[in-house]
């Protein structure tokens, strides 16, 4: 693959996909200290760049493919990209997911139309009856990542950052299987080779940058917020494009990914999966790499689940001290839940929840441990709220 | 006002204010029945349409104001707004808030460099004290909505709503003081006569439909998720306008604005504060009014509380059955938690939360009732969950 393989797919696109913005966000680039630029892949149709890659291949299979139809194996962005495309152009389309799949994902694929086979515990199983289903069923597998055409359809994201950002210093970009970065990288080096372009991986799932950095990777069984790029295995195909093409890969951890989707949504309004903030996530954990650089990342989708987003919020509020929780001990009598109350009241905090634990941790039968989660304004509220607790009489700890 | 005076607001902001992107929800649109456009509102630089009337009156002051300073009374957008493009013109801000005004709104009007003056417990005495203020500090007042210039810079969303989408048969807009109303009114009857606009607001606020159907109006003393439009009375100069150029008004829910919250998050990947949806939700809950028709819904803004908007999330999980309450009766003995999970488990939900009562509720002091809160991919699951519990000898119900 190399810019022309790009152009090409880009001119083929075209109409077809949205010309994503990529735009300053000039609060984060305040706050960060470097000229912070967001291009919002989110806003494809189906909320995620894979649409470039699919649609790509997709156009360029022969009437006896089309008419046969595809198939692909994904329980994401790649899932929704291939039955949305497909759909459209009037390509029948089979797709394999685990068994276990959240309901959700299985209706934001099924609604353009795609059959859809639940098979298999897990990723192993689902793989090796999708090649089967393939080789009966006479369907052309469009991969995700390992893929020429998937690769150059990718590759229009850095087309269209240079165009509408012009030089930028660095470009970062989410790194699962590979396919978006090396399509990304390509073009970019072609069309402004002064700038740099960094890949991120989860510090638990890292074994493109092991590979890139020469080390040999292990696997993870731990779980992940950014699950669109927990890939175990990048491609044959992408990772000789990665070590010539990116230059440098470097890892974040799960609570800088939650820092940056809560980010992203609490300033830019806009919703990012845990794979789609993770580019920002690099920037917020290494500014003084970037500062006084104009820097785009990539935010390469929204898809994320709203149980969990709402769990990122939450986690987001505690870090960021607008919520505490507190272990007050009272005496166990009448009234005693009121006055304490009273206090917190007095100070502004609002109750959020409470519990009551009398068997374990008072220092007398006659009192009891209540442990309060408050919401606050900030740390010198809860300062405030401790030392009135104090003032009032009771012992008071964060927990 | 008149549309020469909005015509003059949109000269006089042109390049200062985001010209926001109002894109068809190709998604929504289906669901919804009709061709739906959302007006995003929510990316101007503060997040609220609310600029665009606050700068369009900034710019109108002669020397000496300019030179003397502003005030106003809101914690919330016109706040923000007003301290924003104060700064950037120069301009000496004080904004007074209500003293329980929570940190984070404080701080966003801060960070611009605005003198913010937290006064008294209610919105009466700080709006009191604004004025004494302004007097003695000889500054000019900025009112949200009731003033000329204001409501001419609102109106500047309902030019560029005629200018994106050709002929709509509708523009929904949320109406609070009426300032965004009166304005977009006012643009969309003189560009495009036979398009209708209709003003939604809040069943627990709704004095301005109320006056509008010639009713008299309660005042409610509820809270509402939507506080930006939570105005007991709407302004001397806008109700005229509104009378004269509005069709219809009409009220929505609180759960119908949380659901389009939740909707907008989910499916367009944006933040809506609950004014903000609120345009939305008045189509949600009326398709019949608005079925086959080309509406326009004006996403006035974009600043929620993120612990709100956590709750939203997880209301909106229990309401699409993605989260169900459980109330089980199991055995008091070791392994019977372990067995009824097991059955859970197998079933493919994922445990929550779990909590034992033994006091309250149990048929024998043997038993104990165990409450389990579980993620669900839908109806059909929690039906085959709790069938699964009932033939392995469990009494369950949802509750």
């Amino acid at each position: 693959m190399d810019i022309q393989t790009i152009q090409a797919a880009h001119e083929r696109l075209r109409g077809q996909i949205i010309h994503t913005p990529c735009q300053q966000s000039f609060t984060l680039s305040k706050l960060l200290g470097c000229e912070l630029f967001i291009k919002f892949e989110n806003q494809q149709f189906t909320a995620s760049f894979k649409e470039r890659g699919a649609l790509n291949a997709l156009l360029q299979l022969d009437a006896g493919q089309r008419g046969s139809g595809v198939i692909a194996m994904s329980a994401g962005n790649h899932a929704q990209a291939v039955a949305y495309h497909g759909a459209r152009l009037g390509i029948p389309v089979t797709i394999v997911m685990p068994r276990t799949t959240p309901n959700a994902k299985v209706e934001q694929t099924r609604v353009h139309g795609a059959e859809v086979i639940l098979f298999g515990n897990q990723f192993e199983e689902a793989r090796a009856h999708t090649l089967a289903l393939a080789e009966q069923r006479r369907l052309t597998l469009l991969h995700p990542f390992d893929d020429e055409q998937v690769m150059a359809g990718q590759g229009t994201v850095g087309l269209e950052i240079v165009d509408q950002v012009r030089h930028p210093d660095v470009v970062v970009v989410p790194v699962g299987g590979g396919g978006l970065i090396s399509g990304v990288a390509t073009a970019v080096k072609a069309l402004s080779p002064a700038t740099r372009v960094v890949g991120v991986q989860m510090q638990r799932f890292d074994t493109a940058v092991k590979l890139f950095c020469g080390e040999s990777p292990g696997h993870s069984r731990l779980a992940t917020v950014a699950e669109g790029i927990a890939v175990k295995q990048p491609g044959e195909r992408t990772m000789p494009i990665i070590r010539r093409n990116v230059d440098a890969m470097v890892t974040v951890s799960e609570e800088a990914v939650e820092q940056a989707i809560f980010v992203l949504l609490e300033i830019e309004k806009t919703v990012a999966e845990g794979a789609g903030a993770a580019a920002l996530a690099a920037v917020q954990s290494d500014r003084t790499s970037y500062a006084g650089k104009r820097v785009v990342v990539v935010l390469s989708g929204g898809n994320i689940d709203m149980m969990i987003l709402s769990s990122v919020l939450q986690r987001g509020m505690v870090r960021t001290h607008r919520l505490v929780r507190l272990r007050v001990e009272i005496p166990d009598v009448p009234g005693a839940l009121a006055d304490m109350a009273r206090v917190i009241g007095s100070l502004d905090s609002n109750i959020i929840e409470i519990h009551h634990q009398r068997a374990f941790g008072g220092s007398s039968v006659r009192a009891t441990v209540v442990e309060l989660v408050l919401q606050m304004r900030g740390e010198e509220q809860i300062s405030q709220v401790l030392a009135g607790l104090v003032a009032a009489g009771y012992e008071a700890v964060v927990c």
